[in-house]
Parts: structure tokens; C-alpha cells; sequence
């Protein structure tokens, strides 16, 4: 029998070889693509078709690719010819909401903000917030270690995962973790799943570390800087100030006007840059007026609301930075992350590089926490070789100021030929026998993450 | 030449081999001592010295434990015959203290309370607190993931460490991590660390991740009960309603009496138990109404100070459970941890366990994170083979409940033989394994953990 007819004899029709289907599953939100389609989509519904999937592919040695909602943006659900992509997408239980131990159990195909409209209504949240989180799953979002807006102040995913469950790529299950908020029995190896991208098994379940939704009124707050680099300072003094806002978001001026372009609003003075700062909690208006003072001694422009809904349409204009950038061409989102002391600098650094490489690099920033995302854009479905050289020189800046070259989006295919350089030799070969440990054939997301280096 | 001989010509004076300092070695707080002696101890001042003590250990196979203040309850750091004493104690720099990047860059020798003096001045505290921190070291209370009073508002070790650097078995050593509040680069080896009570390797840097010193008042409120299983539903009342305390401590009366004792205290009426509970920032005094109105209404009878003297003071009961326990014979601190919500369940299940074992088992709890520790109070140095069945049979009610074995103690060797039940068979040789890429001969720490299981 082939692969599929085995995959078929065990699991019927689940399985999936709609080349519409395939060809979708080639590629994830990065814009690219593996060469040629994969064998098979499996829409696995049970932890039991997950492991007998694992089983199959461990027999006949049939590499298998992961996949979520396929919104990542490193290339890691990306699946070629001759794999089996297991999709965990309708897998959306959710077992069990707990408001007295501040915990959900949940399948991995549950969408994020799908997961957080049912704890709404118990007055709990899942802080996790990547702006994606109405089409990517919670499986995703641990498999990546994912962040977002909110997390400065509540939390990453390292920061909101009590437990997983995980099927290894021989089909065994493993329960790592517990349902107490503390333990420290053996290694931690939930923790070591947290954004290991796929390649030390299957996510099939998770207990989640809820909060309690935040209330009291949300203080949001507009300021524009006569360049990024002011802007950036005036961010870097605000959490200098010991304030700690909810979200604290920077956008340099080449994204600033292409939204301005995309939104038909008027286009701001050349040079201009934007922070949005929000503030929410019991010292929410109190933080606001701090928060105003510091933007104000560092020449912004402020506007201020204390309305919700206003809010949010000061928020729209860094929301709409993926459209906006789409809109321009093809785009390459970078991901490198800094201390924030060194936010300033690194946007020295994107501004040399723009210089060298003749190149405009669109940046937005979750400037609370020193996440920076410049954008590359560029004509047509490869990046060019002078669009990587320029990604290159950005990695080494981000790491020079003792950061990384990835913040939230994780290695995949696009990044693994720079995490040996990062991580020294020494430290990828332990992590690729770590992960060995987990996948001794490397079944699971084959070439991703520890891709052979050089 | 013998391994001391070897140890002196590379190391000269900082190899001890003086009995008494020998003798110490064997064992750790847990009152449990290794058989035999040490071959010495190397007192390491510097990477170099680290590194160059695995050298010889791995070229000579002689096992190594790492040794901070020796403060442990598991065992971890109590060497016997044939091993090195490797102690990281006098390592106690503080390189680097950050404001604006909320970071502090150290050794690991430097003790808890120390490092926080340090950084008080800049307006800076690094959370975790163990009940032991005037005394334990910061490499300590990462290897063993410590946690203490203020975790469950605060945050335990595993929420504050950026990064480690980690010396091998054969002395090579890893930077883990970065010096951003944000990175997804390779697997989160950080975090593996964290815990790892020195099977992976030697803790011999961290950064630190820190938090802004609270500001505002500190409420104190102490509430007694007819009962402990009263006062556990009162504080997980506290919990459901939302409210969260900076400090929540649960007293049972045995301990409430033992204390009272110690202490010169009137002694309380019989089976009265204690909530101790600390609200700060911001919303201090309006979360202590919170609370009070809870306890009420839970039978508790209440006690309210708004000053942060007359609070230590209502804490000292809880601080000196330690000495009330060593008056009264030898001790042996569990540590389960199950979610708040199974505390009251958790404390029949060692009301049963009393009975059926004709024990006593003192027992506080960090009842804001579910983490009970019964006190075992025995006669002369060794448990008696009936503790350890009551014990065992804590440990499978702790489990039942969802919960685990250590909260916050760790393994070491007096747990080693429990781990593969919680984990199941599976996870534990997983674990092992993974520990043995960092360590192929299992020079670290040896039959600590993962001592081979029936
Ligand atoms: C518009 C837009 C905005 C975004 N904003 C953010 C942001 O703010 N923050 C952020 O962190 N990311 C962001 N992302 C990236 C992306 O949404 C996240 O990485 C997300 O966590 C991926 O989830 P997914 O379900 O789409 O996973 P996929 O893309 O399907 O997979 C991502 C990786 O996880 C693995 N994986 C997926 N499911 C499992 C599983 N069940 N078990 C094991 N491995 C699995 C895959 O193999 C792959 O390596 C954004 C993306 C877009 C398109
Ligand atoms: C009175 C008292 C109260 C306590 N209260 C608490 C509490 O509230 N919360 C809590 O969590 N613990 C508590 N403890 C336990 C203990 O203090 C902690 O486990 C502490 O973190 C141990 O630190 P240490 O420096 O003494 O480490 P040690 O006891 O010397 O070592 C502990 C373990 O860590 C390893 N280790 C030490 N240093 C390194 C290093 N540099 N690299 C690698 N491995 C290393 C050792 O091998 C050993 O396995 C208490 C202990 C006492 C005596």
C-alpha cells in the first residue's frame, strides 16, 4: 500500500488530497512557498487520529508537516512533495473553563479570539494576543511561542501555558505539566514546547493560564514625533518612567503613510512618526497623564481619549500596517527584538542598512517590549538576493545590541540558515539533539528550524 | 596523580579539603545527609574555574554536585563519597543593573536578599522570595525554580530569568537566551534550565528579569477559623472573587499551635487555623475590603492593619513555622501543589492520611498558588519507613487532584524514586534522555532526579 492508501485505510475520509487543498498547504502568510505540493492534508479531529498518522508516517518514514491555521509567518506550516500535512485546525473543543483555578483545557484548532468570545462571558481572557488572533489557533500560538499587543504588560505565551499534550512522531502521548500554577517535578519541558514550531511532536491539547478580563476604563493615546528616531526615545522614556501601559505601539513613517495612502487619510508631513499608547486598569487614567507628559517633554504631538471605541479607531491605523503593506507588493515582515534601551539604536541601524542597501524598510514596533518588525518589499513571489543580504545585516545589528533575530515569529524555513550564528555552534547542535531526543528519524517539520547550516 | 591532586595544580587554593568543610557538604536543609564524605570542595570564583573543575571531572569521570548555599529540601546538593563539591557560592557579582531595561545581569553565588538590597536604591526588585532568600543564592533558586510568598501575584524563578550561561559537563559553556524581554530563536533552553536542579549543567551567569518596586501601602489582614478546611475554602473564596493578594498563607492548627508555642504566644483554641494576607500597589486598601468581606462571610474572624511594621509583625507566625517545626524533632518538608480550587479537598486528604498513618502533619500552604507544605516531625536523622508510606501517599492525593509532587522543592534525591509515576514512563525516559545531551556521561548531579526507577 502507498502512504495514502494506508492513511485512507485507517482513517477514511479525513483525508485529503484535493489539490486545491494541497496547493493551498504549500505555503503559510510569509508569501512562501515549499517546492511542489504535499502528498496528503489529514484533518485530524482526535488525538487518536493524530497518533495513528505519527504511526504511519514513523512506519513507512514519511516526513510531516504541522499545521495550524497556516498564518505563520516564518514559512514553518510550509509542506513539499512527498509530506503529510497533519492539520490540528478542527480539533476546537474546549474541555473546560475554570474561573476558580483560572484555567481552560482546549483542543489546539481553536481559534484565539473564537477561544477568548467563550471565556468573555465567564469575565476571563487568554492575554496571548498576536494581531492575528482571529484566524490563527491556540495550538499555533504555542507552537510559535507567539506575542502581540497586549503582552508588554500580560504576558506571552511562555508566560500563559500551564500544561500540553503532546503525540511524539512514533504516536506516543505524553501529558507534560499539571494543572496547579506551580511545579517544578522534572524538567520543564512544557516550557521546551513553547514555540519549538513542530519539531518535538504534535500540540493535541493545552491547559491554559487565564486572567481575568481587566477592568475600568481604557485610556488610549496618539502622539506624532518629527522622526522614528525621537519616537523611539520617547517610548524607550516611558517604560524608563516605570509606566506600564497595555499596548505601546510605533510606527515609522514609511508605515505611517502607506496606511494614511491605504486609509485615504490625509498623508502626515514628511518624517513623521506615530506611537499609540494605551493604558487600561484601575490607574488607567492616571498612567495616561504620565504617559502624556513623558511623549510631551520628547516633542509629540498628543491626543488623548478616554473612550473606548475612540480607541480602537487610533488603533486601526497601526492594524491596518499587514493591508497596507500588502497593498505595496510582496513583503518579507522581519521580526528582530531588542532591549528596549536600544530601540533607538537599532533604528539607527534599519536606517543604515536602507542607506546601503538602497532600500525603504517600512518598521512597525511593539515598542513596549523592543519587538520591531521592518518590512521588505519587493516585486513578485522570491526575495531577492539583495533583499536577504539586507535581512542579514539587520539579524547582526539586532543581535550586536544583545537581542534576537526573532521576536515572536519563530525560525521555520526562512530564518534556520541564521540560528546557528545566533546560538553558536555549541548551543544548535545540543537544541538539534534535544530535539532528537523527542524525533529520532526527524519526521516532524523535516528541514525546518535545524536545517543543516554550513 | 589523583583527581585532588589534579583539582590543586590547576586550581591551587581554592580545592578545600578540610574535614569539617567536608563533613557539611553531605548534606543540605533537608536534614538528609549523603553516606560518605566528599573528595573535596572547589570553591570557584570565576567561569574559568567552572569550566576547568568539569574538565578534570569528565576526563577522570568523577562526578560533580553543584553546590550554592546548600539550602535545599530535596537533597539536591548533598555529595557523598568520590564526588566534587563544585560551589558557585563565591561567585557573587552583580554586573550589570539596569533601570530602563528592567534587568540585572549576575553571578550566582550572590544570595537573594543581597542582590535585592542592591537593586532597592535603583527602585528595583528581582520577585522571587523564597522564605529562605536571606540565605539561599540566586543560582540555587534557578536550578531549582523557587518560588515563595509573593509568587502568586508576583511570579516564580521561571518568570524572571532572560537568559543563563551554563557550563557543561565537559566544560563547554552556552549562552541561553538574550537580553530582550522577547525571543523565539531555537528552542527556549532558558527555560529548560530553570529547575533543572544542576543535571544539565552549571549555572555560572544570569539575567535577571526584574520589576519596578511597588509603590502605595501594604494591607495586612489575619484571619482565624474554626477550622483549616474552612479557612482553605475561605482563601480560594479570595481567589474565585478575583481579588489578588500580594501574600496568601494558610496556617493549620497544628502549625497555628506550634508557632504559639515557640513564640510565647497565648495558645490559640484547639483546631483554630490562620489566613495571613498581604494586598499593595494601587489598590491596596479597596482589595483588603474585598478580601475581609470574603473571610467574613467564611466564618473568618478578622484582623486589619494598614501599617507595613504592624503587618511584618502579623507575618511573623507564618515566618517562624520553620524553628516551631526543628523544636519539635527532626522535620521532613513535602511540598505538593494542586490548583486552588482542590485545597479544601487537599487538606482532607491529609486529615485521612493523619488517621491512617496515626501522624500529625503540620502543614501551611501558599494557599494564593495551591502549594501545601505538610511538615513529617520525626525523632533522630532518618525517616522512619512509616513517614515516607504517608508521604507516598500524599504525593498520589496531591497527583489525583491535579496537582504534582513539588511545588517549589524540587526533586533531588528525596523524591527521585516518586517522578516516574507522576510523569509516567514515557515522559521520564524522555527526560532523561534530554538531560543526557547535556550531560552524555552523567557526571552532574548523579542519582539525583533521575536515579533509575523500578
Ligand atoms: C496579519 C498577521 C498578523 C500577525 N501578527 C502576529 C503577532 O502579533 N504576533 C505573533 O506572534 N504572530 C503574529 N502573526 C504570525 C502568526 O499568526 C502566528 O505565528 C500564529 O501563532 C500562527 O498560528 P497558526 O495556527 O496559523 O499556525 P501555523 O501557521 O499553521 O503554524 C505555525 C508553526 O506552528 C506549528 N504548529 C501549528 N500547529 C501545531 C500543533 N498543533 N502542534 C505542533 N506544532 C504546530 C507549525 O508546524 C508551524 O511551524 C501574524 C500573522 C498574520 C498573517
Ligand atoms: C528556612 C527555609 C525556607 C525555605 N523557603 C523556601 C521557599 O519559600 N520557596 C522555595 O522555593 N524554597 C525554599 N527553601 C528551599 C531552598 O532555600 C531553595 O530551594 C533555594 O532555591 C536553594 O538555593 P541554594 O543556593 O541554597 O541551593 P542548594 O541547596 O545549594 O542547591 C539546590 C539545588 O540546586 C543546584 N544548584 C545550586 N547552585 C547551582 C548552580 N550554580 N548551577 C547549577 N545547579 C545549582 C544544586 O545542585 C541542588 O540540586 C527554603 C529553605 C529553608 C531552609
Amino acid at each position: 500500500m502507498t502512504v495514502i492508501e494506508q492513511l485512507r485505510a485507517a482513517l477514511g475520509d479525513i483525508v485529503d488530497t484535493d489539490s486545491a487543498a494541497l496547493e493551498a498547504c504549500r505555503g503559510d502568510r510569509s508569501g512562501h512557498m515549499a517546492s511542489g505540493a504535499p502528498l496528503a492534508i489529514v484533518h485530524a479531529l482526535t488525538v487518536e487520529h493524530v497518533q495513528q498518522v505519527c504511526r504511519i508516517a514513523t512506519e513507512t518514514r514519511t516526513p510531516i508537516v504541522v499545521r495550524g491555521a497556516g498564518t505563520g509567518l516564518a514559512g514553518g506550516a510550509n509542506a513539499g512533495s512527498g509530506e503529510i500535512v497533519l492539520s490540528t485546525a478542527r480539533m476546537t473543543a474546549v474541555h473546560e473553563i475554570r474561573t476558580d483555578d483560572l484555567l481552560a483545557v482546549v483542543e489546539p484548532g481553536i481559534l484565539n479570539a473564537d477561544l477568548n468570545d467563550m471565556l468573555a462571558p465567564h469575565g476571563l481572557w487568554w492575554a496571548p494576543d498576536p494581531a492575528s488572533r482571529s484566524i490563527s489557533t491556540v495550538g499555533g500560538n504555542i507552537a510559535t511561542g507567539a506575542g502581540g499587543l497586549l503582552c508588554a504588560k500580560y504576558g506571552v505565551v511562555r508566560d500563559a501555558v500551564l500544561g500540553v499534550d503532546l503525540v511524539l512522531a512514533d504516536g506516543r502521548l505524553l501529558h507534560l505539566g499539571h494543572r496547579s500554577v506551580k511545579g517544578v517535578t522534572g524538567l520543564d519541558l512544557t516550557s521546551l514546547v513553547i514555540g519549538s514550531e513542530g519539531v518535538l511532536g504534535v500540540i493535541v491539547g493545552a491547559t491554559l493560564k487565564l486572567r481575568r478580563l481587566v477592568e475600568g476604563t481604557t485610556c488610549t493615546i496618539a502622539a506624532t514625533f518629527p522622526g522614528v528616531r525621537t519616537a523611539a526615545a520617547a517610548s524607550a522614556a516611558v517604560t524608563a518612567a516605570g509606566i506600564q501601559p497595555a499596548i505601546m505601539e510605533l510606527m515609522d513613517a514609511a508605515s505611517l503613510a502607506a496606511v494614511a495612502s491605504l486609509l485615504g487619510l490625509p498623508s502626515p508631513p514628511s518624517g513623521t512618526a506615530q506611537l499609540t499608547i494605551q493604558t487600561d486598569g484601575p490607574a488607567a487614567a492616571a498612567e495616561a497623564d504620565a504617559v502624556v507628559a513623558v511623549l510631551t517633554a520628547h516633542d509629540g504631538v498628543v491626543q488623548v481619549s478616554h473612550d473606548r471605541e475612540e480607541g480602537e479607531r487610533l488603533l486601526t491605523i497601526r492594524r491596518s500596517m499587514h493591508p497596507a503593506m500588502a497593498a505595496l507588493g510582496t513583503t518579507l515582515i522581519e521580526d528582530v527584538s531588542v532591549p528596549r534601551s536600544a530601540m533607538p539604536a537599532m533604528f539607527d541601524e534599519i536606517a543604515r542598512i536602507e542607506r546601503e542597501y538602497a532600500l525603504t524598510i517600512p518598521t512597525v514596533a511593539h515598542a513596549g517590549d523592543g519587538n520591531l518588525h521592518p518590512n521588505f518589499i519587493f516585486e513578485g513571489p522570491e526575495t531577492p538576493p539583495h533583499v536577504w543580504a539586507a535581512a542579514d545585516a539587520l539579524f547582526r545589528a539586532a543581535i550586536a545590541l544583545g537581542g534576537t533575530l526573532t521576536g515572536e515569529h519563530g525560525i521555520g524555513t526562512l530564518k534556520s540558515r541564521w540560528l546557528a550564528e545566533e546560538l553558536g555552534a555549541d548551543q544548535w547542535e545540543i537544541q538539534r539533539q534535544v530535539a532528537r531526543v523527542f524525533d529520532p528519524l526527524g519526521i516532524l517539520n523535516q528541514g525546518k528550524v535545524f536545517a543543516a547550516h554550513a
